[in-house]
């Protein structure tokens, strides 16, 4: 609509054209409001009943809400109409009617339930409150891309489709590919070392990774949107740097480009980038934290995982973003480098936020020998993944990178409870459509 | 590395670390050189046999091409030498060795087929030319999206699981999901269209799409990655606006921010960004200026589709990007709507490069018993689709958008024989790995 104009940008004296939904109706006898709805805003359509046509009443008056109506008008100034201005119209055209009983209501003057809103998600994102949230989302996204290429990252794509996962078989969602079994890919991981190895050196990637994991929780996602960053010729430590960068990154881009949305969201006061350096613990260091506060009905030893409550523990302990390095080395992937003074040590370094994990990352194997030893060692056909293996006989460098969950990421930025509401069609065991 | 210096970053004077893959040796007797290459270009590292310790100079001329080193030296001007300075060396390290015997020689002295520089594209990407087509792809998609931001587009993502094919079942990888049947999904269409109805009202992604066609042919691929734009509130025409938008932001990025890789393609002369409006063709003008070619064996008839070679002389005749418009609505899905004049005519376009189709897009039916009469007409059951279709009872504005395939794009762009070499690992029928 090449004459339309946004409510937002309805000045006082025009003749205009808006067109969006009908949010709410009003009638107060003698004169009756409609409110109408665009991606900008809101503005008051005025129906004074003696002083107009009767369609053009009836038009503006018995049209049910959530309707996509156009209505031509002019805008005059009204201090009592919520935001100065209202349109008094000369024509209403209804372009597409809603049906009267709507699954949710848009207005959220009636709370849903998160599987309703899903199920919905047309009507739920009609919503400020959600439309706000992938407003933020998309504002991540961008920030950290362009984060990546300050840091002389270059943006890759690698396949979805693969003839093998990064860890194995298990967690893989199966497909048939032309009579051939082959797997939705649950992280980019291989593909983007094989890139660090090329005259590209520094890659990231943002896309879509696969995992049929069974978990059923509210911070699982099936499909899920990863931010990947890998490097050569950087360490754990450097890696740890730039993914520091990419998530202050996030939040300052929020901070700065997203006031209208917190506002909306109820986070304008509340919010703020994270400050300081993040800490970077040891895992000894992470352990004895731990044990300290007390808190765990069972004291953690050398060689333990951090179960979630012991994350939350030492969540509560440390109030902020935190790196736990220095794992043991059964903990951590093969595919992730040793400390070279210290094999028990493993490289792998983990970003925590308070509520969960973020990030997984580390410096890479990126010797032939110790790399296919790692294959054999966790149980894998090296065979199966001589595509990958192959390369690392070719002068691959030292490398470290990271993997960060976009959902995650923008949970605990705006802390939402659960990871659905950070993804527009979230799949899950139970959850195959929309 | 935190105290690595990029060879195009070398200055006479300076002690540097230099970090990168062994590019060429020679050896002239009393003195050899060592070409050491990284991202940022080549440097020319110098060993005086006479002047030097006997294992320096060992380590700088024993190490096999392509393995990775790092020299710490004294850079110096060298009229004679490449880029006018070379290193000469306190110390080599070789990081990591490479196998005399290379898959191929990313030199580029040695010509390699297209399959052997997919097999191994670590080593394919040590190239110039390989690696330019990929920096322009990043920059291209980075201006796309800045483009689409401008244009007021939200970024979403969209699933790739999903339970039905945007067109039914035919040409789906059938995935399974926890016992239940699932595709891979061939276009983001019925999403992007749910969003649009949204209070988001205009999205763009950009993003993998699987399609089990049959086709293996120079510009197929059966993963590939989607560039998807939709609005509310704009027609087919408008949509249009918004595609040459894009196209010409690519252009003009690549023409901006990518001289040095046109370069290194041998592009820098000829490579031009369209000017003028790409003309818009209706069908019917289409088959007559394909008839009066007379390149055709038959003449092509009203209802005809455009096969490759009435593609191919109507884009030798026009001579740059073309749309067409107004196509038989029999040819085109249900979901594009019909003209409302004229129902036999469809408001779907094509973007036309005269090499190949670059763009489908139109007007959609945004009508609710319309678009459930359209899947009943095209033997596909509404009720699958009812996640979909449901939504447009609610209020579904008229909206317009299109599909870009970003291989087609960056082939055309750059003048590619063959689509595989737009993508970093494709997926055709015979090949899913690497």
């Amino acid at each position: 609509m090449e004459n339309r104009t946004y409510t937002a940008d309805a000045e006082p004296g025009e003749r205009v054209t808006v067109a969006g939904w009908v949010h709410e109706l009003r009638d107060l006898g003698g004169i009756a409001f409609l409110i109408l709805r665009d991606k900008t805003g809101k503005i008051q359509v005025k129906f004074a009943k003696d002083e107009m046509d009767d369609d053009l009443v009836e038009a503006g008056t018995s049209v049910s809400r959530e309707s996509v109506v156009t209505v031509v008008g002019t805008v005059e100034e009204e201090p009592r109409a919520p935001t100065g201005v209202e349109v008094v119209p000369e024509s209403v055209e209804v372009v597409a009617p809603a049906d009267p009983e709507l699954p949710l209501d848009p207005s959220g003057k009636v709370d849903a339930e998160l599987p309703t809103r899903l199920d919905n998600r047309t009507l739920d994102l009609r919503r400020d409150e959600a439309k706000a949230i992938f407003e933020i989302r998309a504002e991540i996204l961008r920030a950290v891309r362009e984060y990546f290429r300050e840091v002389g990252a270059t943006e890759i794509n690698t396949p979805k489709i693969v003839a093998t996962g990064t860890e194995g078989g298990t967690e893989l969602f199966p497909i048939t590919y032309f009579g051939e079994e082959a797997f939705m890919n649950q992280s980019p991981q291989l593909f983007k070392q094989l890139m660090v190895g090329s005259g590209l050196e520094r890659v990231f990637e943002i896309g879509p990774i696969f995992r049929a994991e069974e978990h059923n929780t509210p911070r699982h996602l099936n499909e899920a949107t990863s931010i990947d960053f890998e490097s050569a010729f950087i360490d754990h430590r450097e890696a740890m740097d730039v993914c520091e960068g990419a998530v202050r990154a996030a939040y300052e881009a929020v901070d700065e480009n997203c006031r209208e949305q917190l506002e909306l969201l109820g986070l304008a006061d509340e919010f703020e980038a994270p400050e300081g350096a993040f800490p970077r613990l040891s895992y000894g260091e992470a352990i004895e934290r731990v044990n300290a506060t007390g808190e765990l009905d069972e004291q953690l030893v050398w060689g333990d995982d951090l179960s979630t409550e012991a994350e939350k523990a030492l969540g509560r302990d440390v109030g902020g973003h935190y790196f736990v390095t220095d794992w043991p080395s059964e903990i951590k992937p093969f595919y992730i480098k040793d400390h070279d003074d210290d094999e028990a040590l493993s490289t792998g370094f983990d970003l925590m936020h308070p509520r969960m994990e973020l990030v997984s990352g580390g410096q890479r194997e990126h010797r032939y020998d110790e790399l296919v030893a790692g294959f054999e060692q966790q149980g894998l056909d090296p065979d199966a993944f001589e595509y990958y293996t192959k390369m690392f006989r070719y002068g691959m460098p030292p490398h470290a990178g990271f993997g960060l969950g976009a959902e995650r990421l923008l949970m605990t930025v705006l802390g939402l409870e659960n990871i659905r509401e950070a993804v527009l069609f979230p799949r899950d065991r139970q959850r195959l459509s929309p």
